[in-house]
C-alpha cells in the first residue's frame, strides 16, 4: 500500500477501504508518515468528505491507536458525556456530581480548552490543589470509592487524534463533520464508558451554526457509538447566548457550585439536568427523561450533589473550603462594567464575539501553550429577551489589567444587539437523537 | 496576513489576491512556511482550482523567487522550447542545433527526468565528458560564440518551484493544470528567452490524455507568457506511441544524431521540424511555418545542423567522436527481443506502459536520487498501423541484467495491441495555439 495512492483516491472522491484507512492511521501513529502527506490527506478528506462507513473505520482506528481503557471492574453502568463546546458551558461540573450521587459511576476524561475559555480540566485546575492527572488504576480506585473521577486525558489516549487534531488546527481542516466526529468519538470510545451522552451545540457561539449540520454530526456520532456497542444519546442544544452567566475558569466553578446549592436556575441548570437525565436513563436508573430530571433536581435540593462535588475535591486534592468561601478562588484584580447604550430588548448575542471577549480577558487560550488567567472572565448580567434601560449593566469584565478589560469590552459591545421590538427566544433544546 | 486564512479561502473556492499568492510563494521560498501548510494549500488549490489571473500571479511570483536570467547582451532573438514530456521524445537534441545553425540563439535550461526515461540533461550526460553545469556568464560566452547552450537548470532558478514540485510529487497534487502551467512557465520566464515554443503532449503516454485538457494547459501557458511580454506558441502533439524509435539515454542520443545525419525520418523528425520552425518563425528568421521547416530540413541536408551539434559537444567537453562511432556511447550488456505473438495490424500502444517498461530497464528514475543506466533502454521495431507477422520483432530491450530485460518485456507485451482490422492513425500535430 502506498500513501500517495491513498491520497489520490480520496482526492478523486472515492471511498477508502478499511485497510487503507488503517494504513493511514497506523502511519500517523507511528510517525512513519510525514506531516505534509497527512496534511494533503486531511484537505482531500475535508473537501471530498468521508461516508459513514469510512468515518466509523477512521474512528475505531484512532480509538485503538493508543490505550483502550477498561473500567469493567468498576461495578455498574459507566456513563460519560461530551460537549462540542460553547460559551459559559460548564455542565460537566454540575451533572457529573449529580449523576454520581444517584449511583451511576462517571469516569470522565476531559481536555484543555483552545479558544473562548478553558476546558473542564482548566476550570478544575483553578481550584487550589486540584489534581487532574490521574492514571488508570487510580481512576478505578476513585470510581469504586466515590463513583466520580474527573481527569485529564492520559498521554496514551488516542495518539493519532492528538496528531491529527494539531495538524487540522494549522491546515484549515478543522470544520469537517467526519473529522470532528472521528476525533470526538475515538476519544470517548477509548475512554471506556458504557454509555455516552453527547451535547452538540448549535448557534452563533458553536462550531455548528446550523441545525442541519449539527444534526448530521450528531447522527454520525450516535451511529458510530452504537455500532461499537455503546449506548449513545445526542442532545442538540442552543448556543445563541452564553449558557450560564459566568464565563471564565474560577467564575464558572463558582456558578456550578451555585447551581449545585440550588441558588441558580435557568438554561445552565436545564441543560445539565437534561444531559444528566439521559445518562441515568441509559444506565437504567430511571425510566424516563422526566423521572431523571426530577431525581437529579431532588439531589440538588437534598444537597447530595453538592456533597458529591465536595467528595470529588477532597479525593483529588482540591481545597473543599472553596465551596463555602469563593474568595479562596482566584479573581482578576481589574474590573470594567459594560453598560447598555440605549433602551430596548436584548434581541441578539453574537456568542462567538462574547467568546472572543473572554479570550481577551486571559480566560482562554489563543495558542496551545498560552498560560491561562484562572481568575479572569466575564459575568453576564442580562439574557436574551430581557428589557434593558440605557445605563443598565450588561456585563462585568475581570482581567489582570484595565487594558485587557477594555479590549474585551469592545468585543462585548459589538456582540450585543438591543432592539425596539422583542424577538422570540431561540429554543434551548433543539432535538434529541 | 495569515497562511491558515489563505488556505481556508482557497479551500472554500474563493479567488486569492495577488498579495495572498505573493505571501504564500515568499513563505515557500524563504522556508518560513512548514511543509504541511504548503501541502494543505496545494491540495486545496488542486481541488478548487486557480483561475487565469491567480495562475499568472503564482507563475510570476515563482519566476521571481530566484535569479532571473538576463541574456540581453547576446545578440538576436533568443528562442527556447519546452516539452511536457513523452516517450522517445528527444526533439531538443535535434532542433536546438538546427535552430542555432540558422542563426537563432538557443540557450536552453533543462531538467532531469523522473519516470519513463531521462530528461535532456540526462541524455546529454550519457555522452562521455559532456558538462551540463554551466553558469550564467559561461552561458552568455557560449551563446555569443556558438548560438547554442544546453545546460542544467541552475540551483538559483525558481527555488519556489523546486520546493512545490517536490511536495506535489509526494502529496498527490501533480496533475493540476494551473500548478503544471505555473511550474513550467515560471522556469521558462526566469530562464530569460525572448520566445518560447511549448510542445504539449497529448495521448496515452502523456500527462494530458485528452485534447481538451491539453488545450486548456496550452492556452493558459501561452496567455501567461504573452502577458509578460514573451512570444509564445504552443503545439499540441500526439503521444499515442513513442515519438521516435529509441527510448533511453544514449539510445536517444544516437537516434537524434541519425536524424541530424538525414538517415532517419518519421514522427520524431516531423515534430522537431515543426517546433524548430516555430522558433525561427517567432525570431523573424522566416515568414511561415513551411519556410521554417524547409530551411531546417535544408540544414540537415547540408550538414550544418550536425556541425552545430558537434560544436556543442566540443564546447561543453563532450567527446565529438561519438558522432561517428556510437560504440563510444554506453550500451547495456543484456538484450531481449519482444516478438509478436500473432499476426495483424499494430493498432494500439499504451505508451505509458512502454514508458514503464523503459523504467524497468534502468533508463528512467522511480525516485529522485536513483542513478540512471545510461546504456539501458528500448529500440522499437514497429509503429502504429504497421502489419506484423507472428514472430516479428516488436522491440529490443537493453538492460544490465536479463531479469530487468524480462520485466520490461512483460510491460511491453501488455502495451501493444495487434488487431485484425487496421485502425486509423492518430494525428501527429493536433493543434497550434
Amino acid at each position: 500500500m502506498n500513501i500517495v495512492d491513498i491520497i489520490i483516491k480520496k482526492r478523486d472522491g472515492n471511498r477508502l477501504s478499511n485497510e487503507e484507512i488503517s494504513y493511514f492511521v497506523k502511519g500517523v501513529t507511528d510517525g512513519s508518515l510525514p506531516d505534509y502527506q497527512i496534511a494533503a490527506f486531511l484537505m482531500a478528506a475535508f473537501l471530498k468528505k468521508m461516508d459513514a462507513e469510512e468515518t466509523a473505520c477512521l474512528t475505531m482506528e484512532m480509538a485503538q491507536s493508543g490505550g483502550m481503557f477498561d473500567f469493567s471492574q468498576v461495578e455498574g453502568f459507566k456513563a460519560d458525556k461530551h460537549s462540542t463546546g460553547g460559551v459559559a458551558d460548564t455542565t460537566t461540573l454540575i451533572l457529573a456530581p449529580l449523576v454520581a450521587s444517584v449511583g451511576v459511576p462517571v469516569i470522565k476524561m476531559s481536555g484543555r480548552g483552545l479558544g473562548f475559555s478553558g476546558g473542564t480540566i482548566d476550570k478544575l485546575e483553578s481550584i487550589p490543589g486540584f489534581r487532574v492527572n490521574v492514571n488508570e488504576e487510580e481512576a478505578i480506585a476513585f470510581a469504586e470509592e466515590s463513583n466520580i473521577v474527573l481527569m485529564s486525558q492520559t498521554d496514551d489516549l488516542t495518539p493519532a487524534d492528538k496528531k491529527l487534531y494539531a495538524l487540522r488546527d494549522v491546515t484549515g481542516t478543522v470544520d469537517s463533520i467526519p473529522l470532528i466526529a472521528a476525533s470526538i468519538m475515538s476519544k470517548k470510545i477509548a475512554a471506556g464508558a458504557d454509555g455516552i451522552v453527547l451535547d452538540v451545540k448549535c448557534g452563533s457561539g458553536a462550531f455548528m451554526q446550523e441545525l442541519e449540520s449539527a444534526e448530521t454530526l450528531a447522527s454520525i456520532m450516535v451511529e458510530m457509538g452504537r455500532h461499537v456497542g455503546r449506548k449513545v444519546t445526542a442532545v442538540i442544544s442552543g448556543m445563541d447566548q452564553p449558557l450560564g452567566m459566568n464565563i471564565g475558569n474560577s467564575l464558572e466553578v463558582i456558578e456550578a457550585i451555585e447551581v449545585l446549592k440550588g441558588n441558580v436556575g435557568g438554561d445552565l441548570l436545564e441543560v445539565s439536568l437534561t444531559l444528566g437525565a439521559y445518562m441515568i436513563l441509559m444506565a437504567g436508573r430511571v425510566n424516563s427523561l422526566e423521572q431523571g430530571k426530577y431525581l437529579l433536581q431532588h439531589h440538588i435540593k437534598n444537597g447530595m450533589g453538592l456533597d458529591k462535588f465536595r467528595e470529588l475535591l477532597v479525593q483529588q486534592g482540591g481545597n473543599p473550603v472553596i465551596i463555602d468561601d469563593y474568595s479562596l478562588l482566584p479573581l482578576a484584580p481589574c474590573k470594567v462594567t459594560v453598560f447598555a447604550q440605549k433602551e430596548g430588548y436584548l434581541n441578539h448575542m453574537n456568542t462567538a464575539l462574547i467568546g472572543r471577549a473572554s479570550l481577551e480577558t486571559g480566560a482562554g487560550r489563543a495558542y496551545k501553550e498560552q498560560p491561562l488567567d484562572f481568575g479572569a472572565g466575564i459575568v453576564m448580567k442580562k439574557r436574551l429577551g430581557d428589557t434593558v434601560k440605557e445605563g443598565d449593566p450588561l456585563a462585568e469584565i475581570f482581567a489582570a489589567s484595565d487594558e485587557k478589560c477594555e479590549n474585551a469590552a469592545k468585543y462585548l459591545q459589538q456582540a450585543i444587539t438591543i432592539g425596539i421590538q422583542r424577538q422570540p427566544l431561540p429554543p434551548l433544546i433543539l432535538k434529541t437523537i
